[in-house]
């Protein structure tokens, strides 16, 4: 029996789960569309071998890291170092070995699903990880990445990838998607416009930020008309290269509307790195309508994921840098937030808005009733710790009465774990036909209509929404 | 195949659903009691056939206009003009053309089991509205709308309405209830009686609505105890015309117990207009207070439906006015807000207060503890955007296990939408029938328990709660 | 048929309900670990037999007070007075039929299930209590509690309890404990140190229970360096008398670390009774983080039990004081409260704090993250209100995706209810054993997964975590 099972997560109800695999029969082997996520465009502009399978596959992994931390296990034990480098010191193999004889922690979790999808479809291992199978696994992992077919290219177009987008930075000169562009191979890469360095006061550098926001845009970043006329070349060029949406990574849903005599002196000590908290966040909010009202104008869609502690664990943070698992979820709060950026755009059916949130009480209270009014506002998928079987379930449950379908994107993988976007792909799907198949058994929808659903949900909401 | 199927909103898992069916068949044809909403008595007084499919289905429905705003399609578009008068220039056929071509983004919410409950019960429809046959649909409406038994009377005798409780102002003569008590037709229609406008220093024309109170209840309300007076006078006219119950729309569950004088000097200042937002909330709290001490004298029962950002659309509301679907729930507090009317009349049990939310993270952890505990406290059903299969089933997932079955009030069909009434009767009737099926399958409760608790949640709870 | 029937509460989808069973066999019997609680160690320390039902079922439950209250049922008819002592004029039989004749009240909660399991399992009474076997019930409850199998000793060993908690304030001489640990009897009954009284400003009469802590631990507490040595001699005695956790019931998870001069003038404004209401959390946060310090040295589990308004209801709590039904739970939030414990000890895989919360809301946003990322926390299960099987799905299906089963801990009964002890455990081990046969029957866990988690859930989670 294969550790991965036809049905899997699909309800054990008869009539459900047979409704729920003819509609995942439809969409199981649809093209994948990514419209946001955190792949490294040099791997497919370079193409060159994965290292081994604890490069690979463990080390970047924030979700890994933080369930083996919890239970006491260290980073250093994981061969981490600061900024995520692998050390060289650490043997790959022996912190495989820790985690294979830990991957009992990951019973009920996503990452269990999204490994035991890796291992079987992309390389054929059809075990459970133990710790007595574990060497042979990473020998066989490791055997298969110097394969051509293992080469991110090959693995692009087995996944039937129809279009990915990574994300940079502002001051990132998109040298890989340029070489991209140049390339015949056909895979489609894009980037996405992502301004939080240069945007938020608080980011580390944002002076220096700046100053190379202004050599790269060729725009005197002196005074806050400037600033923004940099941004706006920025953003020229990010759509020069393939990018069709923004996205922000807030503390909140903050928006602002400020008068320009405000912004300037926002601006001025944003720059002297003199803003208090309550400050820095005004000025977030007020860049995020500006980004808006570019939008208006030069058609990128704007996503915004707010809401995250991140870095909480300052010890951590100082020994090993960001992104090791220690970001936490804050309450959510959007209906007062996003009024300025409303009342400003928020009747404008050509400018779309697509919100994310880690609080799921926001989901029915808020953002359904939102986005189920207003002509600009769209819901992204369940997002981060709900990206997952219960979570997007409740995201669903949650949602759908209030905004109905047509006011959600499809799926999102969001992962810089580039072998797992089939695995989150098809348990993003199965959900959805789960979800589906139920409202078609108790008869609240008809067969017709599912499937018709199923497959804009597997794919055709994310080309509208993200215009792609 | 019908539209409808007799099983729909059951669990497709055979036993719970062979069960559901058993106990709904007990209350399938009970009498609707429908202690809460917004029809007009008009109807009922003048018993006029309705004028067309789109003005009585459609252009009311800020269920309906809000999903379709949100999708881009304008409110003009659908006839809709400030007040929500249908505007004479716009063809109600192509409006309802607009609707059914766009019936598909209602797939999974409510508003698509009330429409089709409402064309194959009402008017013996049995097809999907679809673009195609949206014409047809059209002219059978009128023109079963033109006949005798789709006239106001007429419906609500086929309906089988045993009572039903409309909702009015103070400053309302209640004409239609005159001319409905000396009519000899049968049908029990009744008032509620809402002060918002008199209470609510915020609301539009507050000082010329307190003028109007004065005129209307003989009172001088120059004084804030001559204020309680005309109150007191409304009360005792709109009980005189069947009203059991008060109901109170606030922005929160704050209440207060001032001093008088405190009271005093705050109407004084809500007369002049010169409150700020706090004060504002404050003299609404004290006037929730001041409706409880009159129900433990009058015997009127309380509603209280708060946490709304009412109107949170300005352009919107200021083209088209109220109630057009940009009504957003804020989160919502009853532990401190309630603690003052608490602490004075809590323990009472022949006063009854019947809370409602929009915050489903208030059940399970303010509401049924409360309303667990307090003798004068009960909980209405779900609310709004909650009135939804998924919607009560969490409202009762969320309050049974702390505040039973017996400290809630059945059902509210809260609506204007007179047509629907015996569609969301029947969604609350099959969703508790579904619950308790649960419970049985599950061996936490008896069938003849489950019987007798599905006939109380169809009616003998309401006509307890309410004093019907 | 019995009350009990022995599928109760698994999934009534036949593929759910047949793999839960084969779970639930593998742990029904298993030894009860009760690691936190509230029975009187004197039962078991005099081993005398209890005096009636209504004294012992009843009258001390709060869960069945509240409902009875709730519904216009007064504490006095139900022979409470204040302090919880049955009063001698209220004729316990008339308060047992007064329950009876109320038993449909508790129909879809946790007390019912509670109560049918102990008169089924505990008196062998297989018949739902009503008005009408009321009298006869209550005579042969009474009849079996003077029989020596129902003495405390011999339900302590009928129940098959490894180990069980109870919990005292530092100002107890814990002589019944004392007498126990003398006592060949090899029940084990251990203590757990619950420091409230004395680290709450605002407890009553704060300021004579540090004198007495003085008295009892020989220590001055003059200052707040020998307050800190008083509860650090203390907790060395409940050490010895077993104990191997602390316990702390805060309103809210605020932690504080405050300079030491700080610490001293709150301590002694706190002594002098002056410190206002956000001086008094401040101190109660920095007296958290002591407790934390202390059990890093000591080893002793930390429990934090936080967000409940006590008293809610100030008149009911003048007339019958505490514990009467009138706690109702308050929002929680522990990203930013617990900050300054985590920066301090957070990474201490050796220190151990379990969470636990009455706000769902804060299982998936908050909890679960930070008990997946942080080495020294743990979750507690569903709590109160929440220890219930909608309560304890909900916390499963919230919780899991994130901090898997291995940052739980187990089950808590929680209770003063003796009798009730295997009843909530059983309750637990059924929902527990269904959680994990939905997570089978989706294939998302293979059955030997779930067999080996469903005995960790049942009793090694709880040994592991609190020591036992």
């Amino acid at each position: 029996m294969s550790v991965l099972h036809p049905d899997r997560l699909f309800a054990s109800c008869p009539r459900q789960r047979d409704i729920a695999r003819e509609l995942y029969q439809q969409v199981a082997h649809l093209p994948i569309v990514s419209p946001h996520g955190h792949t490294d465009p040099r791997w497919f502009a370079d193409n060159r071998a994965f290292a081994n399978a604890t490069e690979l596959l463990l080390q970047p992994d924030h979700y890994l890291l933080r369930m083996l931390y919890s239970q006491g296990i260290g980073l250093d034990e994981l061969g981490v170092r600061h900024g995520g480098s692998a050390a060289a010191k650490t043997d790959p193999e022996a912190v495989w070995q820790l985690f294979a004889g830990n991957y009992h922690l990951f019973r009920g979790t996503p990452t269990r699903l999204w490994m035991d999808h890796v291992f079987v479809e992309v390389f054929g291992i059809d075990e459970l990880l133990t710790e007595n199978n574990g060497p042979r696994i990473y020998a066989e992992i490791n055997r298969q990445l110097s394969q051509p077919e293992c080469l991110p290219r090959a693995l692009f177009q087995r996944f039937n990838i129809e279009v990915i987008a990574t994300t940079e930075s502002p001051l990132d000169p998109l040298d890989a998607h340029r070489r991209l562009q140049a390339d015949p191979w056909p895979g489609r890469v894009i980037t996405a416009f992502r301004p939080d360095p240069v945007v938020d006061p608080e980011f580390e550098g944002f002076a220096d930020n700046i100053a190379q926001l202004a050599l790269a845009s060729g725009e005197s970043c002196d005074h806050f008309s400037g600033y923004l006329a940099a941004l706006r070349e920025r953003r020229t060029f990010f759509k020069s290269m393939g990018a069709t949406a923004t996205d922000h990574g807030h503390p909140s849903a903050l928006t602002a509307d400020l008068p320009e005599s405000t912004c300037e002196r926002l601006y001025q000590e944003a720059l002297r790195g003199s803003l208090n908290a309550d400050q820095a966040e005004l000025f977030r909010g007020q860049m995020l309508l500006e980004m808006a009202l570019m939008s208006l104008d030069d058609g990128l869609v704007m996503q915004l994921h707010p809401g995250v502690s991140r870095n909480h664990n300052s010890q951590l943070f100082r020994e090993f840098g960001r992104d090791k698992g220690a970001d936490i979820p804050l309450p959510g709060e959007f209906v007062r937030g996003l009024k300025p950026l409303l009342e400003k755009v928020g009747n404008e059916a050509s400018f779309t808005l697509i919100l994310f949130t880690l609080d799921e009480t926001t989901y029915a209270r808020e953002l359904a009733p939102l986005a189920g009014h207003y002509p600009c506002l769209k819901l992204g998928p369940a997002w981060w710790f709900h990206d997952s079987p219960e979570g997007m379930l409740r995201y669903r449950q949650q949602v759908t009465e209030t905004a109905g379908f047509y006011n959600t994107v499809g799926f999102n993988d969001d992962t810089r774990a580039f072998l797992s976007i089939p695995a989150r792909h098809d348990v993003a799907r199965r959900i959805d036909c789960r979800f589906l198949a139920q409202l078609v058994a108790e008869h609240r929808m008809t067969m017709p209509e599912a499937s018709e659903l199923a497959v804009d949900l597997a794919g055709n909401l994310a080309r509208a929404a993200y215009k792609l």
